[in-house]
């Protein structure tokens, strides 16, 4: 490695696709202004270099909060780009992470790093710095993915729900419509939720039951897994 | 990042988890025997340094070649290690690959840069380098995970093959019995093998009709996924 040492130069960076959800909008991505060169002024997601003391997941929790000053929900590796030329000033490899954030529950606040943090729906999306487009294109493709065999982001939701904000949530994130009454076939026949006594009243409809998660449920089928066939 | 250049020393790697199928035995690994510190002499995943102008797949891809003289199958990301201390020298980040191959067509050659290069039963490792270990036990489950709703490692099978050696594949690969009345219809149904004319007799039992693959579907497949639930 020591004669290595000085052949190598590529400097090691975390970004972070985080999605936010909003009740009943397109599926949202967080954004930060950038306040440095290259593309200064430009919209990128939210990252930089890791330090030498400080593991991946660390790196990637301490650029979200000093760039736009929130803790994901949910944060899991999504895939290391590592392409050269995908920085102009020095070879970069960096780790990407996706996460998932309920927005009523994190207040977005800039603080040194960037300019700027705002939440843009995926269908108006700016134009983006370095590959960061591609990124996000790949994030939203996983997470795709992964809602049809995994319980990822139900924790987006309130803590008791109706049925339908379950359904919206699937509905956004795969970003077109589902079999509703397969679906609820389906996720009711995994013993997921809880019934509670309670009803929520929305809009003229009938009042709707409130729903909460089972915690166990949901921990054993994240392990496991499960399969949804939303097509 | 001119002020951050001197204060990261961070060196970027590759490792591949290289599985191998042979017919009716354990999972194999491809290991390479260390010549150089720390670690001389034991046991490794095949890997090493990224160079400064070549992308992280042909980092890969040329370690294996330097290492054990193969060119996967199947090669795709896994996941990146890189928690501070894995590596006694210096940080290292390791980006991790997870590769396929047919053993029969692939014949190992350690060059320069190994003492050896060997299969190894998944379930007789010997103790390994670095968290090495650690990324063969994530491999695996993404491996077992992957196979239940993507076609991947069919191609570890000959052009054409019968139907008990698909079966023979799985049940290696997942490490249990499969059901293996409900495994025929799903992949029946899926429109995935071609029937040929021919026939294959084993052992003392009936001769076996010959399948191959439909490579159409298995793309189609490849991208949109299916679903098996080997539990």
């Amino acid at each position: 490695m020591d004669s290595l040492k000085k052949l190598q130069d590529i400097k090691v960076a975390v970004d972070a696709v985080i999605f936010g959800y909003f009740d009943k909008k397109d599926l949202h991505i967080l954004l930060i202004k950038r306040n440095v060169e290259p593309f200064k002024g430009g919209w990128a997601l939210p990252g930089g270099l890791v330090l030498d003391d400080e593991n991946l997941d660390d790196a990637v929790k301490r650029e979200l909060q000093e760039e736009a000053g929130i803790k994901p929900d949910f944060l899991e590796q999504l895939y290391t780009f590592g392409n050269t030329g995908r920085d102009p000033r020095n070879r970069v490899v960096s780790v990407a992470y996706l996460g998932l954030v309920n927005p009523s529950y994190h207040e977005l606040f800039a603080d040194s790093d960037a300019d700027d943090a705002q939440w843009f729906s995926i269908n108006q999306l700016p134009k983006l710095a370095f590959d960061h487009q591609k990124i996000i294109d790949i994030a939203l493709k996983r997470l795709r993915t992964k809602i049809q065999y995994q319980p990822v982001g139900f924790n987006l939701l309130n803590d008791e729900f109706v049925f339908s904000e379950l359904e919206n949530l699937y509905t956004t994130i795969i970003g077109k419509e589902i079999d509703r009454r397969n679906f609820r076939k389906k996720i009711m026949s995994y013993g997921l939720l809880n019934e509670t006594s309670q009803f929520k009243k929305e809009g003229s409809g009938r009042p709707g039951k409130l729903f909460t998660f089972n915690q166990e449920k949901y921990k054993e089928l994240e392990e496991e897994g499960f399969y949804f066939e939303i097509k």
